[in-house]
């Protein structure tokens, strides 16, 4: 694990947050995206090395729309940057923390992913993620 | 705000989940310290250039043991590097976010801190922190 390549934050309103973001960064969101396999839409803010994703259900069977009606709005997930994600999945398993997917699985942000269950890490939703070479 | 400082988060035992959090990054916690005026152990980890800090409430009336018996463990906050606190709290003051103490306090880690209230940030408890220059 290199850094932390983002944070995740879920929010009910990405047009309402989008406004805070860019004023707590002083600039605004460098990319919205929509992955529809997870239900959610998505924007990026740069904050130096590291991003903050703001992310919006799309539907009601979204993990976000579940995650915010039993938490409310706030941190969904922290994203960690790997070189070789199956190298650090093999590793963390070994470990013994349970990976959410057996198989990366493609995320927002041009990334392969992988989530870790938080119920091994402290109640923290863990992501892997490693950028995809083009 | 030129980084993510650090994430906070809230651990019910330190001495457990250090050994946690070391498996996960595969090295130990390069730092413990107690804040007596927040009621907190800490111990932190790095990651690249940014930092995981494990904190532990000291008695019933912290701020960390409120958040557990609230939400559980989980992340407590998210801290971002500023180079010149005061003119960051002026300028965020002015953009409407509400600050929780109007003048920076000594937090752990040799860090000038700054809280803003989560009402005006989606949920998210976010830390101003600069580093103390010695």
């Amino acid at each position: 694990m290199r850094k932390i390549e983002h944070i995740g934050i879920a929010v009910k309103s990405l047009e309402t947050s989008n406004v805070l973001f860019e004023k707590l960064f002083g600039a605004p969101a460098y990319k919205q995206e929509e992955v529809a396999s997870e239900g959610v839409k998505t924007s990026f803010f740069m904050n130096g090395p590291n991003k903050i994703e703001l992310l919006e259900a799309t539907n009601p069977e979204s993990p976000i729309a579940k995650f915010i009606d039993k938490k409310g709005e706030g941190i969904h997930h922290i994203a960690f940057d790997v070189e070789d994600i199956y190298s650090e999945m093999e590793r963390l398993k070994g470990e013994g923390f349970i990976l959410l997917n057996e198989v990366p699985k493609k995320g927002a942000d041009n990334k392969l992913v992988c989530f870790l269950h938080p119920k091994g890490t402290n109640g923290v939703l863990i992501e892997l993620c490693q950028e995809i070479q083009k």
